[in-house]
């Protein structure tokens, strides 16, 4: 599994658009404990409101590693950035970076990483030796978010359980099967870069043997109804053997992001499709509740929302944006 | 896709078991007129009834690649076979191999390919740029095999089918999905080797548009039901968007080989969930017979099981290693 050396230095490079830095924003709002600063170049228009430091000072107050928080338009390292970088390694930091360029094939970069000891971690680089998927049940519980579509609050739902369970008393892990979801977490397993054949012993990998009481929140990816990416779903599915699955949903998602001729299916058939999948593996898994992103409701309109996926499908419903999560809690406990 | 330059030497190196040679073998069997010889060093005591040929002869006759027909023990490359395998590229063909140890990991291979400008070519090793899968739906018709299970018949069934429908006069092509398919076949794309996000796309790479009346036979993976698998399985049925799929299934096989803990469900069951899983690209996709491996029965017995099979799933069932496939082509056409 990847694990990313904390606490962190967030590198924001000289972005001026604070879209272009969603990332530093989620590490800074779901990890503040893990960032001990923020470092700017010249132009950069974006401030997160933490200490401003250069490489040696960030060294000097503990921290391990800067992480790249920010997506440079066009995807490319700029050379300022990269000569920024270098400067971070010499300086005694790890790099780690969530783009789609691999630090590995900056050379400056790799150069300056092997003279001072420190790691390139590319956090979208699977492990390198992930074993075939063994079938056995493992210690311990999981609760894996499962989606309707992409991109309709799988992560964002995983992490605020994790808080929720946390702040319950409950022992709980959150393991992160993305590139913004691993530098949030500090480890985890890209899966969708790892091999198909590969892809199930990984999610076994991620979610290991646990005490009896401890949970497993697990970031879900794709959707089994996505012409593009639904293995990416299953193998995750059947690896992780969820325990308990919570159905991720975005209000008025009549089809698949992207693919207008691809409708999502009414709820209570999505339901029954990934239990089936899930029981291959665990006989006992059932959807347990619906998150619902109501982003572009009103408070009122949202509640009334809730209230009618509740209906339609026989299970708890909440937003976890607007509202608590106790009724989740209660029904998974 | 991969695209092995045809006619093949088969190279048999010095393999003595005959179990060792099955990809010779498969090679010999399901195209003959690709073959143009054999090719063995001193000790090997299998023997496929072809020409013995040397390079230089096989290069004179229009061979265009030697191709490794058999595994050799430990799975690693004998210094003997890297010596005759460079003899083979200087000679003007391509080497092309199918074993877990990759041709391009030999150095002296490397260094004889790019002297004499032919290619090492490692048919588990996936094309460099696959897509993300686009959903859209393609002309054509397609027939994909899946099973019950690993290792039941998929890429027997689906030879036999194309052969088949070809001895009928419809135009088909046999699309390989597993490395012994991509030698038989001549290309083809190793599915369990794909990075999972281009699973689906690599699927839809390997069945593009077609002419109205042709038929792409698939080649299966794995099974929905495999608790490492089943993600290879899905990506292919969701991106070759099956109009038609055969399900294999082997006499006797109740649980996951080798996962003896997870049993293989009820015949009708794996139809519906495969007709679940299909219907999400392709609408009017259906299982439309079984395949059945009758091993190890009398013709008495195997008549006897297909029968059986037939009056539990409503479908026509036969062996297609002992019976004649009127029944599936009189149904799919």
């Amino acid at each position: 599994m990847i694990e990313i050396p904390a606490p962190y230095l967030l590198f924001l490079g000289d972005v001026s658009n604070p879209l272009d830095a969603k990332t530093a924003m989620g590490l800074r709002d779901w990890r503040p404990e893990r960032c001990v600063g923020q470092y700017r170049l010249p132009g950069c228009a974006v401030d997160l409101g933490l200490p401003e430091m250069d490489f040696s000072a960030a060294a000097a107050t503990g921290a391990q590693s800067v992480v790249i928080g920010v997506a440079p338009s066009g995807g490319a390292l700029k050379a300022e950035w990269v000569a920024a970088l270098g400067e971070a390694l010499r300086a005694g930091l790890s790099v780690v970076s969530g783009l789609h360029r691999k630090l590995s094939e900056a050379p400056e970069l790799v150069d300056a990483a092997a003279a001072s000891g420190q790691q390139l971690i590319d956090v979208r680089v699977p492990p390198a030796s992930l074993p075939i998927a063994s079938g056995r049940r493992r210690s311990g519980n999981r609760l894996l978010m499962v989606g309707t579509d992409c991109c309709v609050g799988k992560k964002y739902s995983a992490l605020a359980l994790h808080k929720a369970l946390e702040a319950r008393g409950v022992a709980a892990t959150f393991r992160a099967t993305g590139q913004t979801g691993i530098l949030i977490a500090g480890g985890g397993i890209p899966m969708d870069a790892v091999v198909s054949d590969f892809l199930s012993g990984a999610a076994e990998t991620l979610t290991p043997d646990a005490a009896s009481g401890h949970w497993d929140v697990i970031e879900g990816q794709g959707s089994l109804f996505h012409p593009a990416y639904a293995a990416v779903t299953l193998g995750l599915i059947h690896g992780s053997q969820p325990d308990a699955m919570v159905l991720c949903h975005a209000v008025g998602r009549t089809v698949i992001d992207e693919y207008e001729n691809y409708p999502v299916p009414v709820l209570r058939e999505c339901i029954a499709q990934y239990e089936r999948a899930a029981r291959v593996t665990n006989e006992q898994s059932s959807v347990v509740c619906v998150s619902l992103n109501t982003e572009g409701l009103n408070d009122a309109e949202a509640l009334a929302a809730c209230d009618k996926v509740s209906t339609e499908t026989g299970l708890q419903c909440v937003d976890p944006m607007r509202h608590v999560l106790d009724p989740i809690l209660d029904v998974l406990l």
